[in-house]
């Protein structure tokens, strides 16, 4: 109905994508396809304190900092979220965050629920939580078996990690069965697609329909 | 990943989708599209007071009821929302919609703001609120002219009437803007599918995990 005219664009504000699941549910799979697919898409790059391993790259796999910059950055509230696992330092720089938010780029996070519980209480407005839940349980244990090639004693304690984590479910905003890797990847993009959408997100549209007012 | 499994099937309850815009904007073609192409959705038929006009069948284009019906009806709090427009009473039957999300099926309202705030407070956890907007007030104005071949002043009263409507936007959950009807149509379609992925209509989620949770 436009005649060939430009198509509307209005500014909207970014996201925080945030998605979490038990290992072994195909999250790593579906963040990779979106980074890759979807130009509007960036990944938080977190600090940390431990050692930077072969082929890892400063800036790029993590920010690689000192526990006492941790600890300043941590009590400045430069920190969206932070964890301490096996005494190293892990948190999510808030500055660059907040700068994709303003420009409409969004963020995509693979973080377990404490750190998501840490940025709702942030950014309640911003965040979108999706949970990938596994098909079945006996499909969740041949992946772990398949993937890690770990003793099966190993293999039982990732399922018994995994099943504390599933029950987190509930405090998310949506949550998928990856039964199908393609039909899980298009309900993803489904629902980034709708929450771009929202109306609160969509920052130019007073102005919008202000000059559209003032028209009729 | 499921190995030709068979796909997991969770029941979900329905949603409400209100479908909101000035006249002219195209929300009845994307109404009309959304019921022919989506098994899940159906229109909701209202009550009315008036007169059935030639051509309408009492059950499809509305239920044709007596004003002692009516208000017994909306005061037994069997109505979802009414108005009265030109003495006549118009509302929707509560009992079906209810019937409808409890099979996981969705209900589709053509309303303005004023019904949807009605709505809002009785329901306010079913119902998506999209509001359609026009590309630009010329476009508008246009369509008007080309559908109504009305006299110019009466386009010009609608055109007074949408002004009005519009500044209702804010009260939606979802804003599109119709510059193009099929991209509006798909996003109409991204948000039904995102929302019906929505953790608390997952009705048949907690089932699921429990189950999953005892095998693991």
């Amino acid at each position: 109905m436009n005649n060939g005219a430009m198509p509307v664009e209005i500014h909207r504000r970014g996201l925080l994508l945030v998605l979490s699941s038990p290992s072994g549910a195909g999250k790593s799979t579906l963040a990779r396809r979106l980074l890759e697919s979807d130009p509007d898409m960036t990944m938080s790059v977190s600090v940390t304190t431990r050692k930077m391993r072969p082929g890892e790259v400063d800036g790029t796999d993590y920010h690689f900092i000192t526990q006492e910059r941790f600890e300043e950055m941590r009590d400045n509230a430069d920190l969206l979220e932070s964890a301490t696992v096996f005494g190293n330092g892990y948190g999510t720089p808030r500055q660059p965050v907040d700068d994709c938010l303003a420009q409409g780029k969004d963020v995509l996070f693979d973080i377990d629920w404490q750190g998501t519980q840490q940025i709702v209480d942030k950014l309640p407005n911003d965040l979108v939580r999706v949970f990938i839940l596994p098909p079945s349980a006996e499909e969740l244990r041949e992946r772990l078996i398949r993937r890690a090639q770990d003793p099966l004693s190993v293999v039982a304690g990732r399922m018994a990690e995994a099943a504390k984590e599933i029950s987190h479910y509930a405090e998310y905003d949506y949550v998928l069965i990856n039964d199908d890797l393609e039909r899980c990847f298009e309900e993803l993009r489904s629902i980034l697609r709708a929450e771009r959408l929202k109306r609160h997100r969509r920052a130019g549209l007073s102005d919008f329909v202000n000059s559209m007012q003032e028209k009729l």
